[in-house]
């Protein structure tokens, strides 16, 4: 069969031994198993973040890689574990919404995980006792029907996205990374729609104006770019930019653009 | 021959590149390795924390999985390097106790290590130059007695065990997670070896009482769950309860159960 | 083909997803690679640092290690990306000084890559877009000429290398480990070429004098100890060597031999 791609993205981070708990009960159903870690730094539950830096990360691996995803507050509740599949991946993780920029982007369909009566299950540690064992088997072939009902109804939440208002884009902060480099919620689409090459804008934030959009970090002061996932970012090269706007997420960004109204 | 597992456990933390030498030094020796990293983040030299972390983590890996374990402020003297070995697994590491709740809980020998005399061995990185290499050996077969004979008398700490004193079951915190979760000394087995349903009990830590067992993380307040481990946690939803109560590791919690006395 | 070894160091993190996208590009491109990483802790765009940490970590992988190295606060501008070539390894990254370790101890041949014109490229991310796809295609045996041509001129920095001066050796702080130990420019071989057994001799920093080398971690203050790369430390048992005597980067380090002048 070769080597399966099975990611991983929580917010077990990595002092605890929990993330390579979670390796080891995988390897021991399928020893033929790649890891990448694509972050398990997200706040403690913070389901929206973890989803978003999902959305950063999961086109970038190749078709039929597995996407463990357990940001998962509700662990030991009523909440269902799901299967999330795509034309190209597989998602598996809780049903509170993590999967919701997948939702949004791609065709999909979802599962709900069947739990057999004679496994062991701990209060507190469902990424080893479901999630691992559940992605493991799918990187084996087992067919998903296998593992649990389609179902039609699932928890998501409402993806930000800018809006058009007059000669405006109203958009937010969605993320911040470790840098301080603010990610907004307005793509070079948004942009460029609307704003010509030649056209005049402004963009605001926290009170500060920017007139230019850079394609590399220089200058001394916040500087407006659009980053790696496409998304518009405003940085500070050489410092960090949320400290220094005092911005954080949900901070409101906004362009406008010539004639000014 | 397939690719064999090996974990690392140490305190050299990320930040330096003390592990990824450690892991090329393996692959040096052995191409077809699969790591997994239980943790690099026990506190510097802290031996017995790295030995109960081992202890949650080792058994939940494949039958024949190699554990590379450095918690090593010993590096340079004359503490010994060995290989434990037990029905599932070997262990490679100092002998300095690391090992103690492997040797509390398994068949075991331990096997000394022999220095090759054309060894180059530095004086502060026995990871890199005496136990990866030995790691990486076992991993290609090579039989535990060419890499050193068979000793009698090895480092042991006495592992911390909750005692009985009446209608009382005293335990202490063992560990605490990075997310501020108590982890206790008292097992499921303990606990329920004494308390049945349906009888009343109090668990007192730092003066605060609890009486009753949650199945998942829920309140305002410090609860009482078993955790992952099959160990009773107390921690605080949404919150650090390592903070909240000003509990340490030591820290003692008891168990009252009905009729009090 | 069997796996090739593909090492990572970067000022990424690991809190973003960033290492983990770069190893999803790579698999994408060649799914039987074994990935270690080296550091992800550089601080951001310290070319210097990261350029040590590599010294001090590539020659313990196997011949024909890719070593992928993205410490690149130039991202966007001209900075050439470029592959070096020396007899056993690949080395990937910008043009900005970060292979001088390289240039200075092993022979190689530098190659500037040539972005495809179809190459998507971003302006922040050269490390998904360019940097790991080079690596992966030089893991499948690509032609280094195929990637671009050999060119003569590349940024390089001095080396910090210790200097005699009558009886003394003067050398300086170049990196500092987590664990606050000074690792100065001073080697095994600089020292006993001019200190022999026997020989007095006194180590001096920031005013602190040392008048032994050890062989282990021990003793209350600070002590000299030659590390894991040959180099001469200063370190401080059980504490932070750093903090204690206010060491940084750069701090100079001087050894008098008897008869002192």
């Amino acid at each position: 069969m070769g080597q399966k791609i099975i990611t991983l993205l929580t917010d077990f981070g990595l002092a605890d031994p929990y993330v390579g708990v979670m390796k080891g009960v995988m390897l021991g159903i399928n020893p033929n198993l790649t890891f990448v870690d694509i972050t398990h730094s997200i706040p403690s539950g913070d389901v929206k973040r973890g989803a978003f830096r999902l959305f950063t990360a999961y086109k970038y691996f190749p078709n039929s890689t597995i996407h463990l995803t357990v940001i998962d507050p509700g662990v030991g509740t009523k909440r269902k574990p799901i299967i999330v599949e795509t034309n190209n991946y597989y998602f598996v993780g809780p049903d509170n919404g993590v999967f919701s920029w997948i939702y949004a982007k791609e065709k999909f369909k979802v599962h709900k995980i069947d739990i057999n009566r004679d496994w062991r299950v701990s209060n507190t540690f469902h990424g080893r006792d479901i999630f691992a064992p559940i992605a493991a088997k799918l990187s084996l072939g087992v067919k998903i029907e296998e593992l649990g009902p389609c179902i039609n109804t699932w928890v998501e939440f409402k993806i930000p996205t800018p809006v058009m208002v007059g000669r405006s884009i109203h958009g937010e902060v969605i993320d911040i990374d470790q840098f301080g480099n603010l990610i907004t919620t307005i793509s070079t689409t948004d942009f460029h729609n609307l704003i010509h090459s030649g056209t005049k804008f402004e963009i605001k934030i926290k009170g500060y104006i920017i007139h230019e959009l850079k394609t590399c970090y220089e200058g001394e002061t916040p500087i407006a770019i659009f980053g790696s996932s496409d998304l518009l970012e405003i940085s500070l090269p050489n410092g960090n930019c949320s400290s220094f706007l005092d911005a954080k997420i949900g901070t409101k960004v906004v362009i406008n653009y010539f004639p000014f109204i």
